[in-house]
């Protein structure tokens, strides 16, 4: 096993990463206060790994929530569900949340633990891919509006993250790529030599080599937590984890909740972040290439949904949180490894790159 | 004007306190980050006061949304219109949230600017005498849920408060005389003196003197100031401002909230805490009799509403945040102006409490 841990003061926590965690219960005692514990899963992960938490957590008095499974629920009407089954069972400000699940479970589970009776700990535990390297770590919590992504929500930290790397074993394929698209932007970040490694190593993370996968993992968490730890609430460096977030948000909203993968976004929205960049005499027209090809590789999409226009993106686009005073701040690219803000783009370019990433490949079919 | 501080480190405020204020544009101009003010307001309030407010705010790029009055609609579903509101016009993080109106619009709006985008700053502009003296100051924030007030809600602190005690001369009766209750509190807590001069100075406050309401607005802030930024999230001492309120708070709920006032219940709530104290052996009766005189001079109810049954009141004490592992705490009195918290009494105490304050008197009238 494996510990990280993201330093921040008073708010520090550890990110357990390893096989089989699940099962060893004396690794979160120490992070439980109270007697009371309240998972929240979801119907996909219930069958699988509920049990195993539930025997884990037996020697506090535990009940659980399973919501229905996807980013259309991540949403104020089922946030309610949790607090209602909360109040039901007279769970008070001294219970433990657990997300057990992807991101949609934790940014949910997260957020409820931050508005119950004003704030009560929680304990990431995420089963996928994406959730593992970079939505369980970092205290981002919310839920969806109609409007926009993520608009609703609380920075709360969770008292420690527990990674067991066997749940990837369940997860099936498209999740699993969404999830590395999210591996792919810590590389284009600011860890050049991870990209190239993950460009030597994208057929035995496809395969799930485990060791391989511990790895990437460990490496992503790092990363994250580095950053994180100059940046907590994201007023500087800590914007630059939103590499093809701005983009790709706007497609999510656009094709509806669930029916583009947050990664699937993610992994549309890097390349346009990267041709962007090209347009902007900033990047060579063979690292857009690199980045686009080892996406596909991934089993990702590249291009933007048909039925979506170029309009609606940038309409879209507009309500982004790191929208300033209606000007999109995006974060482009200076080179792989080498990611930054700005505002100063035409649109023209903008345009451009939106009207050139139309493909029968995306995500429409 | 009379300026008190809420001193939290970096998350310090002023209080400002004074006639007209609401006019006076230059005060808040430094609190206000970004170019965007949006003032949330209620259906009672904005014909008075909004278009003060908004010519105070017109230099900024200014919306508003107008809520129904009441405490039944403090809840996710209209929370939820002040994001669409948001939402709809585009107003990013950058954003100023401005609550006109009570204790439900400053909590809304407080919880609101909390949660919307991970987190915007707002300002108070209390209107009510209760909001002037209680809510608007400390942080707290919240929505109500079914199944118990204010459980869903975050410790969010504004970015200052501004008092115009002009506003009180519109308030009606019923909601001055459920201030009234708040104001009392402050007395009971841990200011003797101050309950004494209320005893002395009940008509004037009645005939609403100005120099004797802004004296007692002043003291009220001054000491939930102090008692505040000794203990931020209530992990202490901040539990004895809740003397009152969970009796207070399952008579709301159980009424149905918006049918007994907040400040109405609370008045009960002191009573039944009088005269629990005064069972234990520690109140002498003389005492609970000063409270309950003090009260109905207020013209406010001091006894249980008939149709609410002691079993349903202690039912939904048990979901109160004040509850640690299902044992209610409460806050007692061994003397005026020497609150505190137990958790030593017992249930038969607590039941004849409960059996001995009903009255035709009470709220069902």
């Amino acid at each position: 096993m494996k510990t990280l841990e993201v330093d921040l003061g008073t708010r520090s926590y550890p990110i357990f990463i390893g096989q089989g965690l699940l099962g060893q219960a004396e690794r979160v005692k120490p992070y439980i206060k109270g007697e009371k514990v309240f998972i929240v899963t979801n119907e996909t992960i219930a069958p699988l790994y509920l049990e195993s938490a539930l025997t884990a957590f037996s020697e506090y008095e535990t009940i659980y929530t399973i919501l229905p499974d996807g980013e259309k629920y991540k949403n104020l009407t089922f946030l309610n569900q949790i607090f209602d089954d909360l109040l039901l069972n007279h769970f008070d400000r001294h219970t433990t949340l657990v997300a057990l699940g992807g991101g949609v479970i934790g940014d949910m589970t997260g957020f409820a633990a931050a508005c119950y009776q004003r704030g009560v700990p929680f304990i990431q535990v995420p089963t996928t891919l994406l959730a593992q390297v970079d939505s369980s770590v970092g205290g981002k919590t919310g839920v969806n509006h109609k409007l926009g992504k993520n608009m609703i929500g609380a920075f709360h930290q969770p008292q420690c993250v527990v990674i067991d790397t066997n749940t990837l074993t369940t997860l099936d394929d498209r999740q699993f790529s969404a999830g590395l698209a999210e591996v792919v932007k810590y590389g284009l970040i600011n860890d050049a030599e991870f990209f190239t490694w993950l460009e030597e190593n994208v057929e035995a993370l496809l395969a799930r080599n485990p060791e391989k996968l511990a790895y990437a993992i460990q490496r992503c968490c790092q990363d994250k937590a580095d950053i994180v730890a100059q940046d907590e609430r994201e007023s500087g460096v800590r914007a630059l984890l939103n590499l093809g977030h701005t983009f790709g948000h706007a497609i999510e909203t656009g094709m509806g909740y669930g029916v583009c993968l947050h990664g699937e976004g993610v992994a549309i929205g890097m390349v346009l972040a990267a041709d962007l960049s090209a347009r902007l005499g900033l990047l060579a027209q063979e690292e857009v290439t690199r980045i686009q090809d080892l996406l596909e590789k991934m089993r990702l999409p590249t291009h933007i949904p048909e039925q979506l226009s170029g309009e609606r993106i940038q309409a879209l686009m507009k309500v982004d949180k790191k929208a300033l005073n209606g000007c999109i701040r995006l974060i482009l690219l200076q080179g792989i490894g080498q990611a930054f803000m700005t505002d100063n783009y035409t649109n023209e370019a903008l345009e451009a790159t939106l009207a050139a990433a139309y493909n029968k490949k995306g995500m429409a079919e």
